[in-house]
Order: structure tokens, then C-alpha cells, then sequence
């Protein structure tokens, strides 16, 4: 490890962040919200320890591996420290745990919040709430599609960004042009959505940081009853559309833009995340049809198909509270929470790719106990998958309950029932926004304790980060020459 | 598959289960109970299909692969489902569904019942209740330690017995040997048990059904209290012992008799089984004395150690409700009762050998992410473990989460709630027994919906023969030629 050359990144990543805070600024002048001075401190206070960071450690070194996994794993961590400095500074959230809490649930594109009156926060405030979502959404196309796939994690080489261009052998370059690349296409989408949902009559402020949380998957909305305040079907299936865009694999959007609409539409992962969201949305309406929770079957269309694919994209947006739903109904969200988006999508979860890769190992072994000399490989389209990326993809899968039961173990020791902690656990693990039970659709985060907080504080970012990348850290070999 | 030699094999083991099912009649006459004629007749249906499978089914075949799969699977059917007609043919139990599922319950020895006065039941039919547990019991033993390791199921390889003898070729005397040495353990606890709890004052018959169910890790006991009936210190010190030595797997305790102690305590499946149930005995104590479960410190060991040992090795003998436990405590039971006992024993559940090839496995993931060249193989004890049997134990975890995620969703369809519905799933999946909510402890499963019961017999089954054996049937080319 070396630690100079990783504190110089961070340094640098803490001024970039300083930037971004200042975006608030023009927000908190022409609402007059007088958040102004809180964001200018803490654009300071964020630049000021930046450039400590970046000018007093320099280092001629090429990035290597390790330092990849430190510099995503503390970055993120750091964003989500520095970036809630508005938040305290402003008074809008005075306890700084609640703070990173909300911050932490941003950059992560989780979306659960603590706050229990989100209408009560400075403009400016609520647009850096949306920010944060928009900003680690960018982050982890990125991370996910041309930084993961390279340090080799839980089998994320799989989903390498097949960007065309200069095939140089340096990280650097190459990860520069596909982020590019690929921050167009989020760009263009946002920008379409805000469009649409202003069509709607949302106002501009409202559209945008319904479109950054959109697109991130993240799920904090400015309004304390989330999407259902507008009360709209067209907003609801503009919001839809695009939550299912934002759970796709990031490099097929720009295929698809590039005219490769085959490419698009043949690719496996896709057929099956859209074959799980249509059974999901089949079977809630036949569920909610059968306990006659909707009397009228567009309401029925329109509420299931919300809460699936927002449950299902881990974005969180809600317009409907399914804990009202029959009990299979719940299950059925539940299961859904765990799989979760597209791989290289900005989607939380065990990704939909993990998911088909694990049915598609069971089904060839037992193949093989029927056919013990055939040769038979699991295969993703129509390329045979390597077993080192099964192996990781296994691996993940084993992991990811693994976390999920320390998780909601530790949730459980902090007083939380088994319900609720079982669900704060999936929510953040995955990176979905509510729960069930007492952080269910309508409720918040607010009165889960100290303890549980900084549980799932350590979920979100560990979700986020593929758990690999935050584990690691924890290995002593890790930290020697 | 050749089904004319797979139906002489199945009609061959109804005879042999006739032949047992006559054993319960000494106890009907000495008790002069009534069902010795429900006795007799079920002996002479259950002999006369067998009697008609065996004669008229004629093949000279050797048998293979494929046959082992659907005798293993389909004997286990019948025995249900024949060793209900005593249940039924005496009145005892008068539903059909509700019998078969007691008997399923009784050969898979999981334990669950639908029995909501168990001591109202004729003697002769406790007696074979116990006996279907034990029955159980010896199937499991040769079925893990000989057969499943040939079949090459979930990486079962692992844990073939190695039982010293003539290397024989062919399929059936290697069985019958490895058989008739582990039965031989099997039968020698079964009677130290016996004794050791007549000494604490049992009658011989309920020390003998208790032994039953203790060494199957079954559960079933003749009293509506379970062993809380008995409130005696030694009795439950007795239980817990033996419950705990029926956790381990059998070639182990052959070893042991023979002298190599050596083996035994090396045994890296077994330490960690050790530190498990120790682990787990620490926190439960340690919850229930902040909890202040217990006002006495010997109380709270004993009841903590019975229900942590006895949920781990998916016995199910209860003298505490653990539902008035801490929720963490009762957490701490749900994650027991997946990991289950040893591989080769009679426990179900995961099995600790799997459990522990899973966290390697992550450990190895995430040390070739730190150094990427060098070469890290998963070993347990000093050998590596191939590949082929890594990818076993891996495809089995999934499938058995995915498994238990499908019957948790059926099971909420039948009516059930999220809790009762998700531990009846994983009470039947690792043939435990009693769950939590509405299947507690202290409750039963006679209120389960008919589809939830059926569901619930498929899942013990599923369980038992390591879920593979069951799923291949499901597949067209496990039947073509």
C-alpha cells in the first residue's frame, strides 16, 4: 500500500467535492433559504483538507491495484463525512451521525432517510440531498463498469465497459474516456427525464432532483409523501420508465444510442431483468386483484408496477404503501430487494447477472449428476463464463447473506425487532431506501439507535462498494509492502 | 433410467418397512393399546404392494447411477407414505395429509407435528412414531456417508466414509459394509442413551423414543411437553450430550472407538461444530442474563445449552420457549437452525462442513484480490479441496437459499404470516422441527393450511436428501435413455 499516493487522490477527490457543494449555491440565493453560508463553509472546510491532503503528499507512483480498492473505499467514505458538513452547519440535521447517516444513504444512492419533515429543509439543502444521489450514481457506473472489472471483483469482470478507443495499458486513459462515455448517456437521460416530469406541471427545482434520485436509483424525494404527493399517472410511469432505465446495464444504453438496438435487446441479463419485473408486477396485481386491495385495475397496474420496479432497481420511491399489500405481496418485494438492479447499472443489490449466473451453476450441477462425463459450462449469452468469475460470483452471493446476517444480528442487539431489522439490513445492504415494519414504505429512519445507525451506515457503503472492495481492508495482508 | 429394477428395489424396501412396522406390536400388546390390528394391516398393504413391485418387477441389471438418485427419493415417498397407515387405519390421525406429513416428519427426522395431544396417541403408535425417527436416522448415515458421496451430490464427495475393507468394485458390498460398522456406533449411543436416561428415572419406553428421536436429531417426544415434562437437570444434561454426539459425523465416532482419538479431536468439521455450539451457547447466556431471562445461572446454562444444541443439531427437543428469549437470541436460533450439523451425521440443515467451505472460500476470493498471482487453494483439514467439490458446496448453498426463498413465498400464499411462513420453511428445509410465530415451540403446525402441509412435506424431503437428489427428477433428460 501506498499511503502517500492514496492521501494525494483523496486530497484531490475532497476539492473536486468542494466544487460540487458550491453547485448549491445558486440554489440558496434565489430561494433566499439562507443555507448560503453553510455551504460556503463547507465547501471550505471540505477544500481546506483537500489541499492539505493533495499538496503535502506527493508521490511519483503509478496507481496500482491496492491502492484502487483504498482510495474507492475511504473516497466514498470521505464524501459522505465531508458532504454532510451543509447539513450540520445549517442546523437542518444537528446530530452528525444522522447527518453522515443521510449522507452516507446519498452518495450510495441508498435513499433512506432520517429526517421525519423533509418539506422543512432549506432549498438548497434538499437539492444537495438530491445531489449527493447524483453524484454517487456517476461514481458507480464508473466503478462498477471500468474500476471493478479491473481490481477483479465478485466476478465484475464480467461486465467490463467494452467501450471502443485506445487500447492503452495504463488504468488511467482508459477509465477517463469510458467514463466519459458513459456520464453522457446518464446526462442525456436526466436531462429527458426533468424534461418529461416538468411536462407533467412538477416544477424545475422538483424535476431535477426527482431526476437525479431517479437516475442514481437512490430515492430521496423533496417531499414528504415521496412521488405520491404529486398524485399523477403520468408522473408515476415517466418516473417508471426511467427507474427501469437507471436498473440497466449502463454500456447497453450506449449501444443502444449507437444504433446497436440488437445488441441492446438480444443481451441476456436484460431479457431476464425485464422477464423479472413483468412476473413481479403479474404477480403483485394478481395478488393485490385477489385481496381486493384496488378497486379499479389501472390503479392496480399503476401502484404494483411503481412499487416493483422501484423496489426491484433499489431506487425506493414510493406511491403506495405495500406493507397494506397481502402478506405474499410483501415476500415477493422482499425477494426483490436482494436482487436488485442490472450489473454496471446504478442499481444496489446482488445484481440481476449474479442472479441468473447462480441459477444457471445450479442447473448444471445437477446436469452433471444426471450426465457425470459431459462437459457442460455456464455460460452468459453466448460466450461460456470463465470459473474464476463463478467462483467470485459465488463467492459474492455467500458474502452478500453473510453480511445480511451480521447485519441484522447486530440491528437485533441494537433493540430493533426481527422484522424491522431483517429489512434495515436488505434496504442498506442493497441500497434501496425503506424497509418493512418500523422503516417501512411510511416510515423513516429517525428512531433506529446510535449503534443500529452506524450498522447501517457500514451496510450502505459495503453494498455499495460490492462488499469485496470495503473488505479487504480488513485483511492485514493488505496493509503490508 | 431403468424402472423396472428401480420399482424391484422400492417394492424390496416395502417389505423390509413391513417388516419393521410388525415391530411395533410387542408395545401394542404389552399396552394393551388397540392398534395392534391397525398394525397388522398396515404390515400386510405396505408387504402386499411391496410383494407385488418385487416379484413381478424382474432385472438382471447392475444397479447405476441414475436408479440410486430415484430409489433414494422415491423410497423416502414411500415410507411416508405407508408408514402413515397406522395413523390412519387406528383413527389416531384421521386425515391422510395430516398423517403423512407425521411420518415424513418421522423418517426425514425433522420432528415438526401436527399432533396437538401427543400423549393421547395409543402406545404402540408413540413407539412407532420414535422408530420412523430412528429408521430415519440409519438411512441418512449410509445415504451421506455412502451413497450421496458416489451420486457426487453438493459435494458430499468430501465426506465419503472411509471404512477400511476390501475395495470392492462394484456398488452394493461396499455400501453393506460401510452400513453394517456405522450402525453398529448408531445402535451402541442409541442404547447408552436408553440407559443413561432410565438411571435419571425414565420408563424403558420413554427412554427408548427419546433415544430414538435424540439419535435420528428427530425430535418427536412422547409427551406434550417434550423433554420440559421430565424438569429433571440430568435428563436435559443427558439429552444434550447425546444430541450433540448425534451431530457429528458417524465415521467420526468409528474412528474414536477404535482408538484414534487423534482423528477425532483433529477433525476440522468437528472443532468448528465445537466453537460454533460454544459460541453460540456464550451469546444466548449472555442475552438471556442481560435480559434477565433466568434469575439462576445454572437455569440459564442449562436451558440455553438444550436449545442451542438442540436447534443446531436440528433435533428440536424443547424445555425453554425461546420465543420469550431476547429477539436477538431468537435470531441467533434462525441463523443456527440453517447451519444444521455435521456433514455424515443425522443433523440437517447447510451442514457445518459446507458453512465452513463458504467462508473459506470468501477468505480465498478476497485474498486473490489482494494478491492477484499468487496461487490459494480452500483446504479442510491439510488437504486442498478440488474444485469440483467447491462448486458443489457453493451451487448446494445457493440452491438451498433459493429453495427456502421459494417455499417462504408458498408458504405466505397458504396464509401463514412472514415469520411463521419463513420458519416453517427453513424449520422443515434443515428437519428441524418447531420454528418461530405461529409454529413455535410451544405450538404445532395442525393449523398449517393443507397447501401449506404439502408444501411443508416437500421441503423435509427436499431437506433431507440434500436437495439434489430430489431436483435431477425434475429434469426430461434424467428420464430419457
Amino acid at each position: 500500500m501506498n499511503l502517500i499516493l492514496t492521501l494525494r487522490i483523496l486530497g484531490a477527490l475532497l476539492i473536486y467535492l468542494a466544487g460540487t457543494l458550491l453547485t448549491a449555491l445558486p440554489f440558496s440565493l434565489y430561494y433566499q433559504d439562507g443555507a448560503a453560508v453553510s455551504f460556503l463553509l463547507s465547501a471550505l472546510t471540505t477544500a481546506s483538507c483537500g489541499g492539505v491532503l493533495f499538496f503535502f503528499c506527493r508521490s511519483r507512483k503509478e496507481l496500482s491495484l491496492r491502492e484502487g480498492f483504498a482510495v474507492v473505499s475511504f473516497g466514498w467514505a470521505l464524501f459522505a463525512l465531508f458532504g454532510a458538513l451543509p447539513y450540520i452547519y445549517s442546523g437542518a440535521i444537528p446530530s452528525p451521525l444522522d447527518a453522515v447517516f443521510e449522507t452516507m444513504s446519498g452518495f450510495t444512492t441508498t435513499g433512506s432517510t432520517i429526517l421525519t419533515n423533509i418539506e422543512a429543509l432549506p432549498k438548497s439543502l434538499l437539492f444537495w440531498r438530491a445531489l449527493t444521489h447524483w453524484l454517487g450514481g456517476m461514481g458507480i457506473i464508473v466503478l462498477s463498469l471500468a474500476i471493478l472489472p479491473m481490481l477483479g471483483v465478485g466476478g465484475m469482470q464480467l461486465f467490463k465497459a467494452e467501450v471502443p478507443g485506445p487500447t492503452a495499458d495504463r488504468l488511467k486513459p482508459r477509465i477517463q474516456d469510458t467514463a466519459k462515455l458513459l456520464w453522457g448517456v446518464y446526462l442525456l437521460l436526466t436531462a429527458l427525464e426533468t424534461l418529461l416530469l416538468m411536462l407533467g406541471g412538477m416544477s424545475f427545482f422538483d424535476a431535477l432532483c426527482h431526476s437525479f434520485a431517479t437516475l442514481a436509483t437512490g430515492g430521496f424525494s423533496t417531499r414528504n409523501a415521496s412521488v405520491a404527493a404529486y398524485n399523477s399517472a403520468y408522473i408515476d410511469w415517466v418516473i417508471v420508465l426511467f427507474m427501469f432505465l437507471a436498473g440497466v446495464n449502463f454500456t447497453l444504453h450506449l449501444q443502444a444510442l449507437r444504433g446497436k438496438l440488437n445488441t441492446f435487446f438480444s443481451n441476456e441479463e436484460l431479457r431476464f431483468y425485464s422477464w423479472i419485473t413483468f412476473g413481479a408486477i403479474g404477480l403483485v396485481m394478481i395478488f393485490n386483484l385477489t385481496s381486493g386491495t384496488y378497486t379499479q385495475l389501472t390503479d392496480n397496474l399503476r401502484y404494483s408496477s411503481f412499487q416493483v420496479v422501484s423496489i426491484l432497481t433499489t431506487t425506493g420511491f414510493g406511491t403506495a404503501d405495500y406493507e397494506l399489500w397481502p402478506v405474499i405481496a410483501q415476500y415477493l418485494i422482499i425477494i426483490l430487494m436482494f436482487i436488485g438492479g442490472c450489473a454496471g447499472s446504478t442499481g444496489g443489490g446482488i445484481k440481476v447477472a449474479r442472479v441468473l449466473l447462480l441459477l444457471k451453476h445450479a442447473q448444471v450441477q445437477i446436469f452433471r449428476l444426471i450426465h457425470p462425463r459431459a462437459v457442460r459450462l455456464v455460460k452468459l449469452g453466448k460466450r461460456p463464463v470463465d470459473n474464476e468469475v463463478l467462483a467470485g460470483v459465488l463467492g459474492f452471493f455467500a458474502l452478500y447473506i453473510g453480511v445480511f446476517i451480521i447485519a441484522s444480528l447486530l440491528l437485533a442487539a441494537s433493540g430493533m425487532d426481527l422484522i424491522s431489522g431483517g429489512a434495515a439490513a436488505v434496504a442498506c445492504l442493497s441500497n434501496i431506501g425503506p424497509g418493512l415494519g418500523s422503516i417501512g414504505p411510511v416510515d423513516n429512519f429517525a428512531h433506529v439507535p446510535a449503534f443500529g445507525k452506524t450498522v447501517l451506515i457500514i451496510c450502505m457503503l459495503m453494498g455499495r462498494l460490492e462488499l469485496f472492495t470495503v473488505l479487504v481492508l480488513f485483511f492485514p495482508s493488505f496493509w503490508r509492502k
